[in-house]
């Protein structure tokens, strides 16, 4: 099976589904909340005049989150248009994910957030479904781009490890503990691969001063040993323990990868510089299980650098180191 | 419920699915392959250079019709690009119907599209989710819209028909008839009411000189007597069997409506002369049952009129009388 089609959180409302056990990922989003009005004053300080504002959420999945970044960003605008006596612009919300997105959940929480801004002049909507690591909208066509929890799935598995055989997280402990480096390197080699290419379509995307703010579960950049823990940490606890409890075999954990990867800032920020066409306004990093801030933990750059479009995109990127590690 | 949330095709795959009974909606598409192609063929007349192209189909349902329309004109695309010698455009194609569709399987469909259109340059896609009578898209953004056996649905019973409880289709044969031409008008008056919301709004969202390629099921124009069959008689027949068997109760059938309306040909023209924004190109009657074609019943006009842009639209208008009354 196409690893885009099997990708997905689980579907529906019911117990299981990632509708109702996606509170972390929430939590996660509202720290990015000053940084998408950060960015709303942006696109109007450096465009004269906005009549109509396209906004996008990569990663979107179904559920309560998937319009809450939208809907901030949506709040950022009539707040920015009420006190500085502009006009509110046409606004189209599109909300992307894999096919295999459960978008029948979207669909119907666009319908009445359509509903709920009506008097405002048009909000229109839309689903993407595709990879964020292709292109995705037409050139010169986007103004916000959004995702949070998204951006720590890698595009697949890395070769090097299924190549080689090398489990992702190994039963036998002292096999684990000698591969680590290994694997934890593999999954930072597609992660720089998968963000190249999703940097890459999304300054094709953006309009000249389009901006973007992202957040992604993140790891320490003073850990050179790769004993930091990674996202896929939390899933192969439990599944560890089933194996050697008997409930699934140890051939089945040792063959079971989840292509996913937590970069440090470090790493983040080298992505960003060599693929070129960003420039990073803002980086933040937060402990969400400790609540504890460390921002900025780069100063603001302000600098100018050609861009794909002749002109600058700028970055904010909000990284939330250990939190949770399901995608949003 | 909202009407707009509770109408929608039989969802899934299975037996009852509208995706494996929609053959009569498909024969009709396929009547609209030569109106698509002139379409595509007037957008390069009238556009110097046309870097983007943005299609809609409006109504689109779910199932193997869903991107017969698109698919058609992207074809129509990449060939009077290979036959002008042309770069071709990027194409960003967006499938639209109302929230309760059943978003999940167009996902996996357009999936499915974009990867054969793999080195084409750019094909993006997008499911859009509203009604067709209010605004879908920000303004001067879609090049071509089309739609197939959609806008005979009207956006509500008429409520002529519901606040004096006449019955759509009476149980009783006498006050049937009696009340047949009242309830064909309050349709009629319904059916004027939104599709003139219809070609207010895509005035709005087309690009100068964009166009429209519209199908529906329609009645004659010499009928002066409500008398041609309806799309609901299709409907009402067997359920009036099902009445007079016991099967359901007679109530149950006089206080059943369903929403949609035939339109001659000579009201179509009418109702788009009077809402002012498009001129009609082409105009075509097939008798999808007996395979009868008979075009174009009025001559091809070519007229200057102030359209909503300050330039003009053209419509080409295919009207397929008789034919199955489904939505696509």
């Amino acid at each position: 099976m196409d690893f885009e089609q099997s990708l997905h959180m689980n579907k529906g409302e019911g117990e299981a589904s990632y509708a109702r056990n996606s509170t972390n990922q929430n939590a996660g989003q509202n720290k990015m909340n000053p940084l998408i009005h950060e960015a709303v004053t942006s696109l109007w300080k450096y465009t004269n005049c906005l009549k109509k504002m396209v906004i996008t959420d990569l990663g979107c999945s179904s559920g309560p989150n998937s319009l809450t970044l939208v809907k901030t960003a949506v709040d950022a605008i009539f707040r920015y248009c009420s006190d500085h006596k502009e006009l509110l612009p046409e606004i189209a919300v599109l909300l992307n994910d894999l096919p295999d997105n459960d978008f029948n959940i979207v669909a119907k929480a666009l319908s009445e957030f359509q509903q709920s801004t009506q008097g405002f002049g048009p909000v229109v909507t839309a689903m993407v479904p595709g990879s964020f690591y292709k292109r995705l909208f037409t050139s010169n066509s986007v103004h916000l781009v959004l995702s949070s929890n998204s951006l720590n799935w890698l595009s697949q598995v890395p070769e090097d490890l299924k190549e080689n055989r090398i489990p992702m997280y190994d039963s036998d402990e002292g096999l684990r503990q000698e591969k680590r480096p290994f694997v934890v390197q593999a999954c930072g080699r597609q992660f720089r691969k998968d963000l190249t290419h999703f940097l890459n379509a999304r300054a094709q995307e953006l309009v000249p001063m389009g901006q973007m703010v992202l957040s992604l579960v993140g790891t320490s950049s003073r850990d050179t040993t790769c004993q930091s823990i990674q996202p896929w940490d939390f899933a192969f606890l439990p599944l560890n323990d089933m194996a050697s409890r008997g409930v699934i075999s140890r051939e089945m954990l040792d063959s079971f990868y989840i292509p996913v990867h937590g970069p440090s800032d470090k790493e983040l920020m080298e992505i960003i510089e060599d693929e070129g066409s960003f420039e990073i306004n803002n980086m933040q990093v937060h402990h969400l299980m400790t609540g504890t801030d460390k921002r900025p933990i780069i100063p603001k750059i302000e600098r100018s650098r050609p861009g794909l479009h002749s002109s600058q995109q700028s970055c904010s990127i909000s990284e939330a180191r250990k939190a949770s590690w399901m995608s949003s």
